[in-house]
């Protein structure tokens, strides 16, 4: 009987099982095989796509430097070392993460997970097991979400999962889904020559973000050569030896398109099919499970759920939170905030990032607020960079001038989103930020030079 | 009669002249030609320098990415393609110090200025001009400091200002100065494939940060292939036809040396000389303008000065603060303060920053303070940009876990720094950005996993 049990060795899950154990507690934790350990993020996700985008990245700015005297020929690409690298990244990280297993003293142990009663699950592996604790924690994360016509095709119709496995740079690619996936793999493929197409099934991209920033991103994608289709859906399509072919309905019109390849990515559902469920009395919504304020099942007291199974953003930063409030939930420690504001981060080219609330959300609220604005052009230090696309935009009370959001499209917006994390969550005003010294030259002083704004 | 006439036009000088202008005083500035706007930051400083390492770093980048699959052949560098790309972004920003100073009314004189009595200074170009104001701001600048023994030499003894005029790479290059500008140099022209030495009188790289950084940054250095000497003095010098040849005296021994070209970068001196200052009853310690803490002349009331013609860090960044405060100064507006925190930060590779207080100054002030050190080689980012040296420090009151100090040595440090500007502004504690949520995967993160360790 351990004290806590943890499905799934993602960042929910080696998070919550690593603080738990250095806590003290007994805790096993389970995942298909070792393979899994790290979850999508380390061995589909975050880790191996932002790889291959920083890699994508700096080919493409080989352009911009032969202007400043840099003459190199790309004799060859090779997807496979790439692949390689990536491998090499993922086990590295891997490591650390079995580390911090072995330093808490979690056990681990590999097979499918399925619950038989309200605390115990069966393992599937070579030999079934049976385990049982005090609570358990869902963490099983989640998968691409199936489109409502496509199948996946072996090296035809992809998620982004097979994209890490491809043996060559496609010549055409369509991606469907406009979201924060899509624009990253089209940054990608187009970066290494593809003709890329996205097709959105909304009147625009990334639809989490204001509408200015998807605007410029559109933008600055087709600038790149990138062919976005809004309003689009596929009505049918047909696989052919070289190509995929696909009737589309966009913008109300029928058109007929091919590509040697098609990639869906059209969002993520919850990891909890094999579960068993209702052996342990865990109620579900559309896959997602019910959880209270604290985490906990609504139906199962025993049982808790973070990550992508809860109906909370697919990120693993939010997941590592949610692991983390829940170990001061389960610890009786100063309790974290549920309602935190997080950073939403897109890796593509321009970087897109936002913290705090959207102006949609401010409207909603009737909050009297204004905007300031101000263009990466105007910054030596994203000139130098080679790209002084996008802006910094910041939202702010109009009567007071207290800072309630940012979105941020540009050079390194991912890690300049972090000042707004910072300044938000210390109640900061523009005046505090406008006194400040920041370093020339850099990017950062795009923000001083926002808030100085007149 | 202007209300204010503003000596220099480098970023002290233009921010103020602008600020001014902008609030509806008649504002005449005097540099001695359009070469001149923008300053030793913009014209031979900050911009040129860091344009130039961006560049070498992107070549050096190549090695790494070789491990991704990019396999770029160098057919050549063209430093005239350099030279000029920096011409171009100087010319761009120029345009805008000068479409700002337009837009606030301010005037353009060209010429040397000296004064010639309080309230009077005489303009030197083709016709000689006197013009009066009741305040009059010195912003002229700095210039390197010269060499106790050695002159400049065209072509072979060169200043920081020589090396953006080079018409090709050096085989071998001496640098005197292993502070900041040495650094950066050493990291530019290392990566370009020259055989990089740095000659240090003192025991330590970079005096002004902290030892573990300076300690870092010399292994890093090292790594790339460049040969530092510490406790090293030049005794006497021979130019060459094709070099030049050295005695020097290191950790006293006597060694001579030969390198094609010798760089002096040993610090800044005020450019004070030329303005007759005794003609205005300006005082000065050696060279220095003496200022009161409302940057106003002891000697002469009408008279301020700000930027590196004062005796605090000559940096771009802490000019403009020292205008901005001045201007609010001037204008009976609320005061800025005079001891505010600024990021110091170097280009080199790897990057360094830093803010607050440092260890040096937090053990003279007997604080009790304690560290949290983390290093980049357990950020996936960090990795994926192919540079995982360095680390993320943070000095804290050990009773509060008050952030007092941070310093960083790695990828992006300049930017990332920021975040302690605004957290140690709004007197966060450790606590505090240990309960915010950075995004995955960022260069970021090392911050947060720094404050949560244990």
């Amino acid at each position: 009987m351990y004290d806590i049990i943890v499905i799934g060795a993602g960042p929910a899950g080696y998070e919550v099982a690593t603080l738990l154990g250095a806590n003290g507690k007994s805790v096993c934790i389970v995942d298909k095989d070792e393979s899994r350990i790290g979850g999508t993020c380390l061995n589909e996700g975050c880790i191996p796509a932002k790889n291959f985008l920083e890699t994508a990245s700096y080919i493409k700015k080989s352009t911009y430097f032969k202007t400043t005297g840099v003459n190199f020929t790309l004799d060859s690409f090779d997807i496979n070392a790439l692949k390689k690298n990536t491998s090499c990244l993922i086990q590295d990280l891997k490591s650390g993460i079995l580390g911090k297993l072995k330093k808490t003293k979690v056990d681990i142990k590999y097979g499918t997970a399925s619950f038989i009663d309200k605390k115990s699950i069966k393992i599937h592996s070579e030999n079934e097991e049976i385990i049982s604790a005090n609570k358990i924690i869902i963490a099983s994360g989640s998968k691409h979400k199936d489109h409502p016509l496509m199948n996946l095709h072996k090296n035809k119709i992809l998620s982004s999962k097979e994209v890490f496995s491809l043996n060559e740079i496609p010549k055409s690619l369509l991606i469907i889904g406009g979201g924060a996936i899509g624009c990253e793999f089209a940054s990608f493929f187009s970066s290494l020559g593809t003709k890329v197409e996205i097709a959105e099934f909304t009147p625009r991209l990334v639809p989490i973000e204001d509408e200015d920033i998807a605007r410029t991103l559109k933008r600055e994608l087709e600038k790149q050569g990138i062919k976005i289709y809004l309003n689009a859906n596929v009505n049918s399509y047909d696989i052919k030896e070289n190509e995929v072919n696909l009737s589309m309905e966009i913008n109300k019109k029928i058109q007929d398109k091919s590509y040697e390849k098609v990639l869906i990515s059209i969002g993520r559902s919850p990891n909890t099919n094999a579960l068993d469920l209702e052996k342990a009395n865990i109620s579900n919504t559309r896959g997602f499970i019910d959880v209270n304020s604290s985490l906990q099942s609504i139906s199962n007291k025993n049982v808790y759920a973070i990550g992508d199974v809860i109906n909370t953003p697919a990120l693993a930063h939010t997941a590592y939170y949610e692991a983390k409030r829940l170990v001061r939930i389960i610890l009786g420690k100063e309790i974290l905030k549920a309602d935190a504001i997080f950073p939403s981060v897109t890796f593509c080219t321009p970087q897109i990032a936002s913290i705090g609330k959207s102006e949609k959300i401010l409207k909603e609220e009737k909050v009297d607020f204004k905007i300031k604005k101000l263009f990466f052009k105007v910054n030596g230090k994203a000139k130098i960079k080679g790209d002084d696309s996008g802006f910094v935009k910041i939202l702010y009370e109009n009567e007071t001038g207290k800072i309630l959001g940012s979105s941020i499209i540009g050079n390194e917006a991912t890690e300049l989103i972090h000042q707004f994390l910072i300044a938000i969550n210390a109640n900061l005003y523009l005046k505090d930020l406008e006194d400040m010294i920041f370093a020339h030259p850099t990017l950062s002083e795009t923000i001083l030079d926002t808030v100085s704004m007149k």
